[in-house]
């Protein structure tokens, strides 16, 4: 793991780190920020679309409450990148680099280096404990619209490990959704079975649970009504018991303005659930 | 005035203006920073070398604590920018775009656009008050760097009209430090009677007062000792009777990580002041 750079920030260090990944075959880079009383307790941030680590690291606003909780805050880059990485074949931002959907991809010529589930819960996981001062039995995750979609299917999937769950407009079934048909169909192909498995919809409906859920979503988001569709999620989590708060916030959009507004909210809400 | 965009966010509006600037003959780019429950005072925030007003508004950390304490922030651009307007002959960071110094340039060729005293002392002031529901009786001004500098200069030389004076990591005597002496001479020539009106510590002992000033300093900052130089401000504030606060901070750098961490002192302390 080699320091890209350390920063004093808020009392802590907002560090940005690079490191082989054997999941993705590249260089990875992703921002750590240790408060200055860290609990142990670990947030993963997961980003969206176009996103690297650095959108939420410059705008995210989540030291000063990292700090005050002393939560450690982890921010993984979207997808592989390096010379040879694959990308769209239109350059989309939609799908191949910055748009990784956090799927193993199966499908040619993504699967190499497309493994963005092994990466976020394996691979970096791993690393963060060999290098930093945290208790892996108090991680929460995050993250923001195809992020939101990443923390949401990760935290159902691995519900043990993750004790809090929480996404800032998050893409909650793409596979019922456009940017989700593209990503899914193109990482994963036509075998819907391993869509369910990165649909947080369907993986309730198949039974995953978690206890609670928070979700904030701006009520003027451009992409509520095509691409996130929170009702859905509402639904899913009523007929199986969850107890979802999801929180539509008039006037907001789908910017890291909005995110920045309720990230005080969403680390105060993960601390109290990771002690 | 041209409206970039506007973005709901800590339940005021951050919004991104243009307009044609008759002070330095071309277009400019401001952000203003709208809380929920304006108090009507306003806190200019000038930005450094290299910077737009992008940087404090991406990464400033600024907007929940106005949000607080209803202060509207404005963050103007550092220099004249577009087609024709002259810049360093070398493309240095340190001179030409951005990196107009807050001086009324009176060489050549930059004296038809360089005038950024005169845009940031009145023409956008009279531009914000024509626009915002703001009160110019309760201005206050900060800065970081290089404007830090032209929030010192500005607040001396006008010091009825701003109420409340900061700075983080300030140029205090640009005609003692090479940023300045390139800056100084390279706009306003050998004049030094001229000099000496852009240099926060001549102008305190040419006279120059006012009752308070906060500064933070980055103890680590890469420039602290060869640009920065802030005990030549708290000598003259010492001789001249003014209640200089100056806060070293140990561990911090020269970055928007240092600015961000201490903005929330400074915005409660200009409140404070404005009422």
């Amino acid at each position: 793991m080699e320091t890209v750079s350390e920063n004093c920030a808020h009392g802590g260090v907002q560090g940005v780190y690079r490191h082989a990944s054997a999941a993705t075959g590249t260089d990875m880079t992703f921002s750590v920020y240790v408060p200055p009383k860290p609990s142990g307790a670990i947030l993963w941030y997961l980003s969206g679309l176009t996103c690297t680590h650095a959108n939420v690291t410059d705008k995210g606003e989540f030291r000063a409450v990292c700090a005050e909780t002393g939560i450690t805050f982890v921010a993984p880059d979207t997808s592989p990148r390096g010379e040879g990485v694959p990308d769209d074949p239109d350059g989309a931002y939609d799908f191949g680099l910055g748009a990784g959907f956090y799927v193993d991809a199966t499908e040619e010529p993504f699967a190499a280096n497309y493994r963005m589930w092994s990466y976020v819960t394996e691979e970096l996981p791993a690393l963060i404990a060999a290098n930093f001062a945290v208790d892996a039995a108090r991680q929460g995750i995050t993250g923001h619209s195809m992020g939101g979609h990443g923390a949401l299917t990760i935290g159902l999937t691995h519900s043990s490990r993750y004790r809090s769950v929480s996404a800032f407009a998050p893409i909650v079934a793409p596979s019922q959704v456009p940017w989700g048909l593209k990503a899914l169909g193109g990482y994963l192909g036509n075998d819907e079975a391993a869509w369910r498995l990165h649909d947080a919809v369907a993986l309730i409906e198949d039974g995953a649970r978690l206890s609670a859920i928070l979700v904030d979503q701006g009520a003027d988001d451009q992409f509520l009504a095509g691409q996130l569709r929170p009702e859905l999620l509402a639904e899913a989590c009523a007929d199986a018991g969850i107890d979802l708060t999801l929180r539509m916030q008039p006037g907001y959009d789908h910017s890291y303005y909005f995110v920045s507004t309720f990230m005080a909210d969403h680390v105060r809400w993960h601390a109290e659930r990771l002690g």
